[in-house]
């Protein structure tokens, strides 16, 4: 019996079985009833009991299938710190700006000022510039300086994606006053477990994790136990960067300096979830030539955002049938060619979208330097070769034995294998191109590589064919 | 200006332009070298006061960058801790248990007791059986007997990526005697930012944080303070809806309970990444039908690898060519068909390469229930149905012009349409009927759909063209 059906069975012997997701699930339709029901009953403190048990996370999925009149009474029922913790849980950042919008501004700015900077800026980068003014109006002046800063930081930065709310003490402080520190601002900090250590002038200058602070004497200077080689990211780096830097280094949260290593934000793990996420469902979307986000609720904007890769690659498509068309006395001659074209463009297709594939990954992996890039190109080189031998003698001897035409077979071998040649490189050499140009390589989807080494694969086809057509004839 | 302008020159004026990625690499550079030219010439004091004040992480990368002269010096002047420290942060897995085959095995068994459970045993899952029992044979036998528990687990299940290193108190100790166990056994827990709170038996039925714990009054009761409405995972639970719960509720870390709700590990945040990064990395290869982690330093391997997928579509694509090889005599009596093949098969291929990934993601989002799915069919259809228009009149008015022959036109524009709404439609349904049987639809990769779609565009096609045949040719 494997480990898994050792499992079933003593979970089924426990009665369990349908426990896991099915049971989270009806939970959730039950909790959501009951606190839809108390709000239609407008039975303030009996809601308030039931909803402030929940994880913030289940609340701010119960707040998002409430109607408008039971988000009011929410609202009114919640203080506006409660409502905050839920919010900086919501998912849909657009929802978020719909929400402030119904609320009276200056409820809305006490929900802003409670939440953490990175989520509400987030959310806030959603929202119409004149409610941004009316919630201004009413916010503490830093927090609106804040947030006006941060809302102007390049979208996929750090600097976007930090939270301003960190714990900071400067290095001459003993261990017991840091755990006071600490203590008082356990409430706002978006993390206490890491303790950034700085200078006068604000500098960052170590960091101390709340394990060494535990395990530390009380009267420990901070720059005794502090570790001065603190990694930290400066606040234009790309959030792809601040990814990859935080899961190498199993971070739970990075520091985020300023030019001057004046320490600014922080960004936590879960942020970078996030984005890892975020990145590689761009990279997936790229390689399909679609945006996988779209509402699947809506046909007609399905399409209107999948035309215009379709339509482009039509008219890419157009110049291989074009280019067929100035065959076409060859074809009608021995129309037996028009039998593989699909079989030749189709292989080569797909083996350049393999190619691609990697290439588009080994990129965005390392900063690949000049010698890096050269060895994909010779690596593609080398698989292409030894791919575009294998199947194209495959196909030779298939066709050979078919069609009872060993030139065919030949003609047919020897244009697949260099079409997949081509292909594999084309695979390897376009999104290096582009990234050299400053283009993001994943754009370069797999559509594009197989229209394009359609037009290619049919030129060499066509050519090899013309070469060989007297003995294809002959035969 | 732009922010980020702005940025660049506030960076140049202050000297810092050449800093980021660069800087950082040269950096590990010369650490590396220093590293093994200490190593070289048997300083070990020196050696050890140079490493150890590096990051673990960099511990780790500098490791894997010796010889194995210089490895067998770093065992010997390194602790079997600090080996352990390093070799938790090691990320070729295969590589570690290669470096435990290097060792005297009573040495790696001290590395294996220091190390964390759940990354010893992802090394130890490659190690051959025989150094294995070697290890074995030093280990205390509760280590001994957890680890051989753990290498059982399913692959890519919640117990196959656990620790079992986690802090547990039990819910009447006072908050004082539940920081004193913390202190005490932080050096060892995995994470001690979540304290779990279980019964007698072991049962889970609580947790605190250590930011509950540092706020709350020393004399608190446990079960006061604690949260009871803790959220968990079995053993048996796949790491993909791991990964998810982990991110939904932003936790560092999850309790895992057995079928008996007893407690016996926890998942943390950073394990929850890679998680994340291993299964968006298998949809993104699965699309392109390619195993993107093929080594690319062997050009031989990866073409061993892309093969089968490449020849088994080609015998697909042979189906196609035999379809087209019945239609000889349509195609040589109108030689200009030919000529549009490779537009209709290409457009289709796209379009249901887009549709194929848009519904693997959405599968893969929710568990779609049957009316999720005949939503997503229906979706499809349609967007199918206005993608296929558009575009089949697109081409219809350009061959139309092209060849002056508005009956082509008509017969490779009606095609197309019908060829994309097939396309569609396999693309969103064989994902579903994958699922249905149980294989990951990850599996139906680009490639496979546009081979497909190759066959039934053909079909399409020439069914067509033979109905309009005459006023084709009339033209």
């Amino acid at each position: 019996m494997s480990t898994s059906e050792r499992y079933e069975k003593l979970f089924a012997e426990a009665g369990l079985e349908g426990l896991k997701m099915t049971e989270v699930k009806n939970n959730h339709q039950t909790k959501q009833n009951k606190i839809a029901k108390l709000l239609d009953s407008q039975s303030a403190t009996r809601f308030r009991q039931f909803f402030l048990k929940l994880h913030v996370y289940q609340q701010a999925q119960i707040i998002t299938e409430l109607d408008f009149q039971q988000r009011q009474r929410l609202y009114r029922y919640l203080t506006a710190h409660e409502v905050a913790d839920a919010f900086n849980e919501l998912e849909d950042k657009a929802i978020g700006a719909k929400y402030f919008a119904e609320m009276i501004p200056k409820y809305a700015a006490k929900v802003i000022s409670a939440m953490y900077t990175d989520n509400v800026v987030d959310i806030l980068a959603n929202s119409r510039q004149e409610d941004l003014g009316r919630y201004f109006h009413f916010l503490p002046d830093q927090k609106a300086a804040e947030i006006r800063e941060m809302l102007h930081y390049q979208d996929k930065t750090a600097g976007a994606i930090m939270a301003t709310e960190f714990v900071a003490i400067l290095s001459n402080q003993t261990v017991k006053s840091a755990m006071h520190v600490l203590k008082i601002q356990a409430k706002q900090a978006e993390t206490i477990y890491y303790v950034y250590v700085v200078d006068q002038r604000e500098q960052l200058i170590g960091i101390v994790t709340l394990r060494d602070l535990l395990t530390a004497s009380d009267n420990a200077l901070i720059s005794e136990i502090m570790s001065p080689q603190v990694i930290s990211t400066r606040v234009d780096t790309d959030q792809e960067e601040v990814a990859q830097t935080i899961r190498d280094y199993n971070f739970l949260a990075l520091p985020v300096v300023d030019f001057d290593n004046k320490l600014i934000g922080i960004i936590t793990v879960d942020d970078v979830i996030d984005v890892i996420d975020e990145e590689s469902a761009e990279d997936y979307a790229g390689l399909a030539g679609v945006d996988i986000d779209e509402n699947p609720d809506n046909p007609v904007m399905a399409a209107i955002k999948r035309l215009p890769w379709l339509i482009t690659l039509l008219f890419l498509g157009m110049s291989t049938a074009s280019l067929i068309s100035h065959y076409e006395d060859l074809v009608s001659e021995a129309s037996i060619l028009a039998v593989f074209i699909s079989s030749i463009t189709g292989t080569a297709g797909n083996a350049g979208t393999q190619s691609l594939a990697v290439a588009v990954r080994r990129l965005a992996d390392k900063d690949a330097d000049h010698r890096g890039l050269l060895k994909i190109i010779f690596s593609e080189l080398l698989t292409g070769l030894l791919i575009g031998l294998i199947t194209g003698t495959t196909i030779m001897v298939i066709v050979g034995i078919w069609k009872q035409n060993f030139s065919l077979g030949l003609v047919i071998g020897l244009a697949m294998m260099c079409a997949i040649i081509v292909a594999n490189l084309a695979g390897a050499l376009i999104p290096m191109l582009m990234n050299r140009l400053g283009v993001d390589p994943a754009v370069a989807s797999g559509p594009f590589i197989s229209t394009l080494s359609d037009l290619t694969s049919v030129l060499i086809y066509f050519n090899i064919a013309q070469i060989f057509l007297r003995f294809i004839l002959k035969q």
